[in-house]
């Protein structure tokens, strides 16, 4: 699992920060997080190729997490992309995106879809034979999802060892990754647990931002790899958090240790601080495995 | 006057060249032409106080030159601007950036004016005591307008020491400047053109992108001091040049050298070419005085 952080600053594009969007690559699969103002100047610059980018995800319809959407769907167009694309945002998302290409008299020559989002509750927006992609409600000034991407690793490892000592054929592999017992020639039967070891550990990283301090939250983000919160604020500045709906360094800390996760990433700065380290001396007074993003950052998990 | 370069590439923006964006810095007036998506930033780069922009003028709607526009209103709105802010453009831009505002629940706090426009003739845009804008209808694949800006230099200048050697008294400067004549009090008659020069020469120009080869611009455009061409492609490109409606450098030059202008700024490159020293050259074999457009240059006239 590998996160590219291409922004992860509040507000406005500045010369040196950029608005929230990052990339996500699981099992293969590359999933678009947000897509501020420059998103793609910065996926040129992390030398991320269009063309795997075919699901993007917009958490909410403030402007340093969608503004470069359209322009990121342009230039696809602009590069003859053939692929589908599907865009997953709350409603509103669509009228805006086509109002704007149909005034340029540009229409894309591949399939766009748009799933609006409108739900309160969880749902799940992405799910194929590796990977699910849910939602996660988040409490915004406007209508705002997290999104939770989980590993799917249903197959059984094989014990190679055993199973070529008992000479089972390699047409039953399948069948053994699946869970499936063994009988052999002599009749006897070989218990799937005693050829196989369990599957791979299925790794989550869950995406919040932007929110308030949410304890709802917490259920639905627990025991997962990573969680990036959103800190847009010092604790000095709660009274701005609350005001503004947005999370301090210390309460993401908080909801990173309450729902029992592996890592916490923080991001979505206010720039108003002097260094981003402050943000993690902060949540390190609750929570010990706080990472910062920033821009252009490669995390492996 | 003062041309300052944020962008002058077609397309898409890329790493290290912005889509079409510039400031023209006309008697103390400084007005934004277009706004393809990073302007923002580009005038941060460029240490242009974004204060002193209250006019911008969007030449239609093609994301390369107005994708950017949404996200400088709305960061004006978070640096808390109280200044009204004029915006120029083809019917169709106000309800585009009102849409985005509404979604984001964002309202600006200062006064916006969208001033739409449908003419094809050329019209007024602004005048004040110093400048004049007019549009200057241009022949692309979708509705769009050049801008002529003009400084009026309307006042006559003062020929000092004639003045003093008269006597008159510095109460009747004003007079003067406007083309009064002056009675002595011998009641002598001075004529005004006795006692001024002409005004000084009235600058002007020219924003002509995105454009195909079109002769009506002539007449538009005649005399001025500077003209900013679009050149898109090179000659031997010029076939897409027509299929896209757009224009090659010698075509530029050629509308330059008839239209008897001063200088010449080439842009709105495509990307495709080693070097826009190419346009220089092939403009040159038409017309001499070519000047070529790089993001962030700056040029005084």
């Amino acid at each position: 699992m590998k996160l590219t952080i291409l922004g992860c600053y509040a507000a406005t594009p500045r010369t040196i920060t950029n608005p929230t969007s990052q990339v996500l690559e699981i099992k293969n699969r590359m999933f678009l997080i947000d897509c501020g103002e420059g998103t793609q100047v910065q996926l040129r610059k992390n030398k991320i190729k269009f063309s795997k980018i075919n699901h993007i995800f917009i958490s909410h319809l403030h402007g340093d997490h969608f503004f470069g959407l359209v322009g990121l769907i342009s230039t696809f167009m602009l590069l003859n992309r053939e692929s589908d694309l599907h865009v997953y945002g709350p409603k509103g998302v669509k009228e805006i995106i086509l109002l704007q290409l149909r005034a340029g008299n540009s229409f894309t020559g591949y399939n766009l879809y748009f799933h609006e989002l409108e739900s309160k509750e969880s749902e799940v927006l992405f799910e194929d034979e590796k990977v699910i992609v849910k939602t996660i409600p988040l409490k915004h000034r406007i209508y705002t999802n997290g999104f939770l991407f989980q590993e799917k690793n249903k197959e059984r490892k094989l014990n190679i060892d055993k199973i070529q000592h008992l000479g089972i054929d390699v047409v039953y592999y399948q069948k053994i990754k699946y869970g499936g017992d063994i009988t052999l020639d002599n009749g006897t039967i070989i218990p799937n647990h005693e050829i196989t070891f369990d599957p791979e550990h299925e790794k989550s990283y869950a995406f919040c931002s932007d929110t308030v301090y949410d304890e709802n939250l917490i259920s639905l983000i627990e025991n997962v790899d990573v969680l990036y919160h959103e800190a847009t604020f010092l604790e000095k500045e709660s009274h701005l958090a609350e005001k503004t709906m947005h999370t301090t360094a210390k309460q993401a800390a908080t909801i990173a240790l309450r729902a029992n996760v592996k890592k916490l990433v923080l991001g979505h700065y206010s720039t108003r601080y002097e260094s981003i380290e402050l943000f993690k001396t902060e949540a390190e007074t609750i929570f010990t495995n706080v990472l910062l993003a920033e821009d252009g950052k490669e995390f492996e998990f």
